[in-house]
């Protein structure tokens, strides 16, 4: 039998806001803090529930580390540093306390690289799978968040990273099942297992970024966002767009799969990155803050005025996209 | 079918996101805002499932208004004003646009109601039961938060509204059915479903109280955690609760249910009342701010140095307590 909440919160959960003062060690159902002077909050969520977001099977430490991950990527991508989160989970009764302990070392193992900590949450059972939701909270100069609407035309558009990894990983676990992929794409499993969102170069940008999002539901799809956000359309050239090694090989391993490839890494979601627009005046800058980073950021087109977004190849003849963005709904 | 997400969060949740400027219209998946001057954060999460918290078949209005109040309780049980909310909602198949809107209706109502607004959220599909969670935000004086930790030997012990309501609308239904409950004792099923956050008493008792807890988990459980938290223990007098009039009726119409009924007011949750300990040289200016934000309260029982909570009878005999609080774990 599990331990009682209160005795799961005392042995695994309340450690882990040994760092936040304003937790109280979650004596209370309250936390309290500011934001730094000149600062403002900034604050968002994300639920994950097994079946539909990963896998029931998945380790629970990489659940964990997912889930904080996928928050401080939208955090990130407003320029916001991380500060705490709140957890709320529901656990069905198949997890045990060993699943426990380990889902709170992924947090706590996150925790650390990242300079969060927990400041409260609530656990209780459900009799359906597994449900997670997590509120991030960061802060961000005042009234500097970079939103989704600040697009002019003639930005040019960037991209952090790679893209196309995770939904890859997604197609290849589907096709070959999980075996397979972990043996010939490692790098992709894990890239679909754990972000990296990208917290110091989202924090940078700052001032040189006019739009910014994270690609979570697929670049056409956020950058999209974007352009709706900003009453503008965006041209991108596939041959500029950033592909991992795995990927590259994969592209060239199986060139009759090359037209279903290229649609799942401009529609596919998960890989996290940021992209973002800005002046060209702005170039050198931006890729010296990507260098102090540590972060790799490639530009891959440029905003426009006809709305929508045109993935074009090397020709400039327009890729048709025949699938939707990823959905978890 | 259902819209789409994007749908569902446009037309009935961007609307309860209107008065608060930080949330964009929910345009991106953030929100930014600042406490007021001289003040700090106050941040608290809970998490409700279908056919744990609340019946599945339960009003789609009540249960959202029950999860925005739960949370507003626990803000108030430190001192702080609602401020703004963070939503998770994960929508099992058979919930349809009506169920979205109905919900979202009951979100507005209380929104309104309590001076909050939406500030972010998150949408998802589940295969199993209806799972929500909402991150409450308020605002507090910096320093100011009312803890559990801070009761006294010789304190005061008080309580607000009154007690047992939600715990014998709960017994009476498990018992005679929910159209019973409706017909005899229609105050204490709105006492169970609805709750009343004590909002206004909660931030008026900050400098007065020493130590306070909302009552969720049961009277001798919540009043026990402030108790550990402070390192002390109280007595209460029974025959001092103070008994709505439906629970006085009901102790009178079944005299030979008193015991178990006793039990229950001593031990049942939900009722979201703020129990709270003061020097007694406090009272006459704790009954003023009480009148003041129109909510009884009432002197329970006194914080003595020996730990545990000791319900006793109008003889001072000790009521032995044969079941545990009301827990959802």
């Amino acid at each position: 039998m599990r331990p009682s909440e209160f005795d799961l919160i005392g042995r695994y959960f309340a450690p882990l806001s040994a760092d936040f003062p304003g937790a109280v060690n979650l004596q209370d159902d309250l936390a309290t803090f500011s934001p730094a002077a000149g600062h403002e909050l900034a604050v968002t969520v994300d639920a994950m529930v097994a079946g539909v977001h990963f896998l029931p099977t998945d380790p629970p430490e990489l659940i964990a580390r997912k889930l904080l991950r996928v928050n401080l990527s939208d955090l990130a991508a407003s320029g916001a540093r991380p500060l705490c989160y709140l957890l709320a989970i529901s656990l069905d009764a198949s997890l045990d306390e060993d699943w426990v302990r380990a889902f709170a070392g992924g947090l706590a193992h996150d925790q650390k690289q990242f300079g969060i900590a927990l400041a409260g949450g609530d656990t209780t059972a459900t009799p359906g799978p597994l449900s997670l939701s997590l509120t991030a909270i960061g802060e961000i100069p005042r009234g500097r968040a970079v939103r989704r609407s600040g697009a002019a035309v003639g930005d040019d558009i960037w991209l952090s990273g790679t893209v196309g990894d995770a939904a890859l990983a997604l197609t290849l676990m589907e096709r070959d099942g999980l075996a397979a992929l972990e043996a010939e794409y490692p790098d992709l499993l894990s890239r679909y297992r754990l972000p990296e969102p990208r917290t110091l170069l989202g924090p940078a940008l700052i001032g040189l970024a006019k739009a910014m999002a994270d690609v979570s539901d697929g670049l056409l799809a956020d950058l999209g966002h974007i352009c709706t956000g900003s009453g503008a359309g965006a041209r991108i050239v596939f041959a500029d767009l950033p592909l991992s090694e795995p990927v590259k090989t994969l592209f060239e391993r199986t060139p009759d799969k090359k037209d279903e490839y290229v649609q799942r890494v401009l529609t596919g979601g998960d890989d996290y990155e940021l992209v973002f627009t800005a002046a060209p005046s702005a170039s050198a800058e931006i890729e010296q803050s990507a260098i102090r980073c540590g972060t790799q950021v490639t530009r891959i087109g440029r905003v426009e005025q006809a709305p929508g977004v045109r993935p074009v190849a090397f020709d400039g003849t327009e890729i048709a996209v025949t699938v939707g963005g990823w959905r978890h709904f």
